[in-house]
């Protein structure tokens, strides 16, 4: 059995998120299926990042195990014929012993925000569009404190089963982003971590925008890294506004 | 009657082009009944660039005359509120004498394609996905033909009325793009004429690419820019590719 490894693209929009759900549009849904067509046996797929509903996603990756020898770029043709247009195999390779999830050693996010009052036509579902007050030095404070090893339990539902709720943050900044077409003020957070906890980069996201505009501070902020609850940390920034930008592995 | 100014920017997708027509979604026909509440008077816009259904526009001009003296921030949020999510209003302001169609010196349009075989899911709409050889140097011969003055009858419906087909090519070239999020090769056509002729720079770009596909040469290419006849040309591209991007006045 040689493991393949696929490199994926995908708008959230149209998808119930990764995981496949009976009865729901699931990325990993439709690739199983696609595969289950071209290689002619149930195929199961292993992701390294499981996105939610609506997350989008330009550098996912997954593997799978399978007993036939159809070559990569065979198989990325056949995969993308199959697939909507909202969703693109951007390569395939065979990878002794690979495993997506596994040998993650970290994923990279992004969260696209649009300041502004008036929307620029050609973001819309691709980031959120933020028409309140947003002090650029207040973000960054709350991004240097986010990087480093810490207890996110503030930023994750409590409903979640995690056996531990720290995770280091290896990288976390806030950059001048460009605006697909047209213009605009686009900020783009930019964090690197070992793992993340289900909605976490969405309630850092919604918290820090409240320290942004002013009805948090960005020491209150500092103070729910360190195992806060859930409820005292601010709202779910929207779907729509995140990308799984890359995972990292060993010697890529 | 003060003439008011509005910049505006919308996808083309949701509308069946500029111009207003009965039954159908148009951004004139939108602009207007929104002015029409909130002025409580019927008002005509007069533009720029009259767009072809599906084009975009991120930097397109319409001006009105008006009896009422609303002021330029509060009209322009009352449009965007009356407006769909995929039409803007970027700017509104009160300019004395201005009419957008006559002081119009110049357009200049936007082209994009990404060429490759596999679709970036957030160009959806907003690039024309191109699959084929794309040889770059003769897309840059054909557009080094294409500037100055020309008779572009072999670019344009022969149906349309024009009392002339001649127009000044101010500007025309190729530039490396940036894709919206992700990756992938995007190339752009930026062309800049004193007025353009219906579907155009459609028919330019559609020919282009036969040339850079090899299927034309070049200097048969140049050749159509002497009057030659419609069906000497190429295919139209797709609405979907072409972005209306600014309009030159004087002074500004």
């Amino acid at each position: 059995m040689a493991p393949v490894r696929l490199n994926i693209a995908y708008h959230g929009a149209g998808f119930a998120g990764w995981a496949a759900q009976p009865g729901a549009r699931t990325v990993q849904g439709e690739l199983e299926s696609a595969l289950e067509r071209i290689l002619g046996a149930p195929t199961s797929l292993t992701v390294a990042g499981r996105t939610d509903a609506g997350v989008h996603a330009w550098g996912q990756v997954a593997s799978f195990e399978t007993g036939e020898a159809t070559p990569p770029r065979e198989l990325g043709r056949a995969l993308n014929a199959l697939t909507g247009d909202d969703l693109s195999i951007l390569g395939v390779s065979e990878a002794g012993g690979f495993d997506a999830r596994r040998d993650a050693r970290s994923r990279t996010y992004c969260y696209r925000i649009m300041a502004g009052r008036v929307p620029n036509p050609f973001e819309r579902g691709l980031s959120l569009l933020w028409p309140h007050p947003l002090d650029e030095d207040a973000l960054d404070s709350c991004a240097a404190a986010v990087a480093g090893t810490h207890d996110f339990t503030a930023f994750t539902p409590t409903q979640t089963e995690h056996v531990r709720f720290e995770r280091e943050v290896l990288s976390c900044e806030w950059r001048q982003g460009t605006p697909i077409v047209g213009e605009g003020r686009l900020l783009e957070l930019w964090i690197e971590a070992d793992a993340f906890m289900r909605n976490m980069v969405r309630v850092l996201v919604g918290t820090m925008l409240e320290v942004a505009g002013g009805r948090r501070s960005a020491a209150g902020f500092a103070a729910l890294l360190e195992g806060a609850p859930r409820e005292s940390a601010g709202e779910t920034a929207p779907a729509h506004g995140l990308y799984l930008a890359s995972v990292r592995y060993d010697g890529a």
